[in-house]
């Protein structure tokens, strides 16, 4: 097929959309490591990791073998109210950075939620809705999650209880509005409502939070209230599990054009976006099928690939939740409060980790000030105002198509554009401001955590 | 074709497009009056229509008879980056209301801009650029059509100056970020830096300004500067033009599964979205080939077309602009601070005016309250959280959907959601807190404005 034929925005039909999600899991070699209970160190069983999460919930993150999972119908239409999302050919951008190479992005950003976040919500919400459960509890960073998950319990009649970290509360009461209009009940975090806040609290007493808190706390409010568990919108291998939809999608669009992409470009925080776009690519390249360059990139702020650890570690400050294997800046470390971009988890997903260990997938990480400035030429070119994490995917993308320039290579580049960035412009206008600088965490400070780190094994 | 073969979302193939506007005006027996020179009160020339619009877009401002306007390659590529927007079939919202109705929506929120307004911008500032232009002026006031000016200018290289209502720039900062992303230069209105918001200002010292005043210095800018040409978002013939795009997508997709609405609803403030949803079925009701119902819908806190006068009045509080023959308020008419809901001008699209006056469409007025009601509804049954302006479509399409459940008929609906509300959260949280309340102007208000018209013939 000729290239002149492939459309600015490729749609998939209904028919094509994906009915399983795909479990990475079960093609890599070296599974990711299990999740240890933090008071025996012995790996979590289902039964104790029931009384935190929903059952059907339990089982796809226990599951490294089946590579399959059914949608169930009622995940399938909800997903065909705001999917398939469009692959989209941005002839714009490569005009104008006059590159040679083919540059695609998936662009999660068209729901209400802003993001790919919705993805996982809708599925999580619908496994606790069969359980016969009431509601569940959640944290929030930025609100994308947290307005997500607000939507599918919405949808479904579930009551959903959302910890957002106190300095986004404030910053952000324009999300938490939209949270309020889907009828959510939003709590600045940390808290008073929890026995975790309260101890925090009582610690750090002018601290505006982080996610680690709030996860202890929504946490501790799941397994504390009857009928109630606890969702997380990232990190965890049933969300990646989910968010394989990404992939899926763009894989089935990529292949009704016999395209293949050269290198794959994701942003990562705790890695939902990453691990679900790369999933059916990684796939292949596990089974020996095809090759991809894969790229995670981060923010230099957080790095948690690049600089990180692979260790075992907590996932939250209050140290409630199970450990987990993962490239790890430490349980207590946040980013300067000038980080404006999102992706603040100190954390990364098993899956991901493991396959960054085993040299499948690289890594960079970027500058906030780089980030912004691909931003805004990026809503400026191809006309989408982009998220500030999914920005970070962009400044790679186009660094990667500039090189295709000074090379002359036709590469083909995707990347994934996990959302918008209306409830951002706080940060825009720091930038337009001059006055976004970047924070880069020194080796002393990094040092500090480390040592931090539980000691395992 | 079987119902069930009907998709959530239809979208167009890129080949499938409109690759002409359509040009309703060619179709009507009795013409939309034509504008007025404000001191001879004879019809405005090409001539002194050109020192204010570019020339192109004169031509299709005055042409009455030609009905179809090829679309520019370049316009038709910008489109292809955020069109075709999607035909909705709102089967959760159908269900959720228990109704026979088969309701449609065509969703143009699904762009940077967040609302329709982009289609007549890009046409406009492709114009200006065609002629060699430096830039363009303009006024907005929520926000929506600033925002997609800004978009279009900076796609184009052009120079883009909106004033906006003092008091959206205040409550809406971020609305006013976007627009500087998009490297366009916003002044609150009235402001000192045209001679007629110094007068307006001298005058009403405490003022937070109006549409009708921005839109006084917009033009004074345009025309007192080398090289600029004023633009308008809404109102003018070339405006209902370009957003034909909008019912051509919508006419194409609907024949496509053989579908033939019955009723088509649209909000309506100056009469963009509205004229461009209608156009083609309203051509085929003026050709006499097929039959629909049209309904406008306003709200009754600026009720031009439900209990306003069909007459010539000013387009500004200024007095700068042409006079223009429609259902109007007074040019001095403000809905109260206390209307959160878009759709605040004092005046109605010519050719809708007329459409109206005709009895070819209907009218219908709804109270703020009764629209965020709606608006909340929606948003936790399909989804999408929709802008006030949409909104008053969506409170008249379920209105009509449930008189549909009562009488049992399974009419086919059709409304146009315009746009996202994600800068309108204030709005919102006036909703959710009860502090919004439905101010409806008297017949005293209403006829203190009336006697202040000007004396035309």
């Amino acid at each position: 097929m000729s290239e002149k034929k492939i459309p600015y925005k490729i749609y998939l039909e209904e028919q094509e959309m994906p009915t399983a999600w795909y479990n990475l899991r079960a093609d890599m070699k070296n599974k990711p490591a299990p999740l240890l209970n933090p008071g025996t160190h012995q790996p979590m069983t289902a039964e104790e990791l029931g009384g935190v999460f929903c059952e059907e919930l339990v089982k796809q993150e226990l599951d490294n073998d089946t590579a399959y999972f059914d949608i169930p119908e009622d995940i399938r239409n909800f997903y065909k109210m705001y999917r398939p999302s469009p692959l989209v050919r941005a002839y714009c951008l490569e005009e104008k950075l006059k590159t040679p190479a083919k540059i695609y992005y998936k662009f999660e950003g068209n729901n209400t939620s802003g993001s790919h976040k919705l993805n996982s919500a809708i599925a999580q919400a619908y496994y606790a809705k069969k359980q016969g459960l009431k509601g569940v509890t959640t944290e929030t960073g930025a609100g994308q999650w947290g307005t997500a998950l607000s939507m599918a319990c919405s949808y479904l009649g579930l009551d959903c209880k959302v910890y957002m970290v106190k300095c986004s509360y404030e910053q952000k009461p324009f999300r938490r509005e939209v949270m309020r209009t889907y009828g959510a009940s939003v709590t600045p975090s940390p808290s008073m409502e929890t026995e975790v806040g309260k101890k925090i609290l009582a610690e750090h007493p002018g601290t505006t939070g982080s996610l680690g808190c709030a996860i202890s706390e929504a946490v501790e409010k799941a397994v504390t209230n009857e009928g109630y568990r606890y969702v997380l919108g990232s990190v965890l291998n049933q969300v990646l599990l989910h968010q394989s939809v990404i992939g899926l999608e763009t894989k089935t669009a990529f292949d009704k054009y016999d395209i293949k992409p050269d290198v794959i470009i994701g942003c990562a925080g705790g890695g939902s976006n990453l691990g679900g776009l790369i999933a059916p690519f990684m796939g292949e390249k596990l089974r020996g099928e095809a090759d991809y360059r894969f790229i995670a990139v981060e923010p230099a702020s957080c790095p948690s690939l690049t600089r990180g650890t692979y260790a075992y570690d907590f996932c939250d400050t209050g140290m409630v939740c199970p450990l987990a294997k993962m490239y790890t800046l430490g349980s207590d470390f946040i980013p300067s409060a000038n980080h404006a971009g999102g992706l603040r988890y100190h954390g990364m997903s098993s899956i991901l980790s493991q396959l960054y260990d085993d040299g499948l997938m690289e890594a960079v990480s970027v500058k906030q000030t780089d980030v912004f400035e691909a931003a805004e030429y990026f809503a400026r070119v191809e006309g989408i105002l982009p998220a500030p994490e999914s920005s970070h995917a962009i400044r790679a993308a186009i660094d990667e198509a500039v090189k295709c320039r000074e090379t002359g290579e036709a590469k083909t580049i995707l990347f994934g554009l996990t959302g918008t960035g209306y409830f951002d412009m706080v940060a825009y206008e720091k930038f337009h401001d001059g006055q976004m600088d970047d924070y880069i965490p020194t080796d002393e400070d990094l040092a500090k955590y480390r040592e931090m780190l539980p000691k395992i094994d």
